[in-house]
């Protein structure tokens, strides 16, 4: 007996049969005595659907009142799909009432398209619970100061999912969607690719920001601060198993700390293919110089990863960084009509699309030493060269051209062990 | 310089092209200098999707919670295709908001799925069109009192934008069709058809009533009530016509009194053939029989139409109604089983579904006398016979076989001369 928070992702909900699945599942937690809320996503291709209209007749020059019209038209989708899955329920016998966003409220500030939850009000659904029903509510979306409805950006029905945990205090959070948990790396890389029981919300954060898309990584931030335990599992089991079995099934995403945790050093290898990479060459070794180049690149709205700069020599240094690919043409020409000129004398930038970075994440590397080198040797070994290195407290990223990657990803599984349980 | 409130169908807004070509025209309006307020309905098709979804998963037995989470699902899809006018109107250069019922809000009562309309609070929109905004309010939808959404019904789009024009006192209530106008009778039963310029309100809620299917009844009634002028006319114009005349096109729906009506006696034919005709035969005559009856009938949920009862004769009498044909077989069945064997002795049902209903429908039948009779001539110079005959102060209806249906709107809209305009 305990409060239980189900969230369900659009392939899950994408179809009428799949909606019935998802209510037969729920339903089955509630007559094993839990009190269940449930956060489903849009049908699958529903937010596209919406979108895609929208820019038929978007205005050229997009403003905030342009962003709330399509906050407008995007939450309808989970609207909908949470009134269907009460509907399901009801068919499956279980009382059932849902939610928009507005109603519950959930509040959050007031940037249209990728708003931040700020309260939830769990008076409402407390209330149902107490009388024995299912509460749906709909992901993705809430209400600002002044009335009118945001949404959280693609996503985000997993952070609407974990905040409603964190607020209703649930006993966990877990995450339905179309893989069967968090992996060491993409099994499509690696056949050898093992999934995880448990991983911590630290590695999580590392694992999805580097591009494991298993969860939206603000939900991953929301359950470390709020401290929800979250499980990412399938949602294409078949609805009656064993309900013990499928809740000890999956990822557990915790927040406890390494005694509990598998005592594997480096617990998974990421990997992204979807930057480029970016060097100024020659730039005087002054103070203010990373503003100067990075502040232009910022107000051109791009977004920088890892960032490089190595000692200066005769001074005058290199500074490197990665964009996303899409940026990439972009910010060399901003680079080079805007920023350079005001660099002086021997300045120059040179770039490349074709990399991608490479990173084992685990939250040993803390304490271990030579965890790094091992990586860089394994990777000597198959004959690759590292351009760029960065490394935090649980992880380290390489950047290697991208014709290397899948054997970098592979030759790293191994050298860690991963493969073993 | 007026307020005005356009009011857009389903067709109308039936795809991307359509919603631009709708922003064109509210565009123009407001160019010219009027405060605008547009109520579309869903994207034509949108609502029936939806619901058909429901029924995929409905419970067998319907809740007041199972309409809740219907009008929940329906009120999407004005809410998306207000917010995609709204677009479409920045598209255009406009300064637009949307907002849905319960954002404006307009307050009804909680009858889920056929929810009436109670207050609209006006200080949004009158804040937003003194700041020059266009305004859409989703049509067909409101809240209730406690923070449910509510819908209206089929076509309560039409009552949303008569009711937003009453509260805003708006100075006409344009309602955009795929018919350009109320006609005389239907022209695909009578090619000479004549679309009128003016219609009394009373006269235009028999029409409705009767089958002339172009506004919601309820629509009409609000506009009655509340005297605002209503105006049907098509979308389907080019965008860019005069806009003086545009705003005489159509058909006006007044509350003015005769003096400025067309002087026809008769202003229409109305028609339907959807109706069947059961009678209760050798009926005691005592009191408390038409109850007897009709209670049973209206606890199955069944609508009576025309009700005829004839003097008696030996103490007994017939007793005569119209149901919709869907409730035929039932009703009939329901008299049998539970209301004959209280009735006693030599009663009898006996049914007709081969029927159908004509009227004429004139404010000036009020005051002239011999309307009926031309009707009753008229319809015997053509052989027809009358089933039954049902009168009120603007309109004659008669139950005819159906097969004489075309045969007898043709002739006496040739024997009212509504040809000539």
């Amino acid at each position: 007996m305990a409060l239980i928070v189900h969230k369900y992702g659009g392939t899950s909900m994408g179809s009428t049969e799949r909606i019935r699945n998802v209510a037969k599942r729920v339903a089955k937690w509630a007559r094993a005595g839990h009190q269940m809320v449930v956060v489903p996503s849009a049908m699958s291709g529903e937010t596209n659907r919406l979108l895609g209209l929208a820019k038929e007749l978007a205005p050229a020059k997009h403003s905030d009142a342009y962003s709330r019209e399509l906050d407008m038209l995007a939450s309808t989708g989970e609207q909908a799909s949470s009134a269907l899955l009460a509907i399901a329920l009801q068919g499956e016998g279980m009382e059932s009432v849902s939610y928009a966003g507005w109603q519950v409220p959930i509040r959050t500030d007031s940037a249209y398209t990728k708003a931040r939850i700020e309260s939830i009000d769990d008076l409402r659904i407390r209330a149902d619970l107490a009388a024995g029903k299912v509460v749906i509510v709909t992901g993705f979306q809430g209400i600002d100061g002044d009335g009118h409805i945001t949404t959280l950006g693609r996503g985000g029905s997993d952070t609407s999912a974990v905040a409603v945990a964190a607020a209703m205090k649930a006993h966990e959070c877990l995450i339905y969607t179309d893989v069967d948990g968090v992996y060491t790396t993409d099994p499509r890389v690696v056949p050898e690719a093992r999934r995880m029981n448990k991983v911590s919300f630290e590695e999580m954060l590392e694992m999805a920001s580097l591009g494991s898309k298993v969860l939206q990584i603000r939900s991953v931030e929301f359950a470390g601060k709020y401290k929800v335990p979250l499980r990412v599992l399938s949602s294409f089991t078949d609805w009656d198993i064993d309900i013990e079995e499928e809740a000890r099934s999956g990822t557990l995403i915790t927040f406890e700390e390494a005694e509990n945790m598998e005592q594997a050093v480096v617990s998974g290898i990421a990997f992204n293919r979807d930057e480029a990479k970016i060097s100024v060459l020659g730039v005087p070794d002054k103070p203010g110089i990373a503003y100067q180049i990075l502040g232009a690149v910022a107000d051109a709205n791009v977004e920088v990863d890892v960032i490089i700069q190595n000692l200066s020599k005769n001074g005058s240094t290199d500074f490197s960084f990665t964009v996303h690919r899409n940026d990439f043409a972009k910010t060399v020409d901003l680079l080079k009509d805007k920023v350079l000129p005001g660099l002086g004398g021997a300045t120059e930038v040179v770039g490349d699309a074709k990399i991608c970075k490479v990173s084992i994440v685990g939250i040993g590397m803390r304490s271990h030493v030579g965890v790094a080198s091992t990586m860089f040797r394994s990777l000597s070994e198959e004959g690759i060269n590292i351009q760029m290195i960065s490394t935090s407290e649980i992880k380290t990223s390489v950047v290697i051209d991208e014709k290397y990657m899948e054997l970098a990803v592979r030759a790293l599984h191994k050298a860690f062990g991963l493969e073993q349980a």
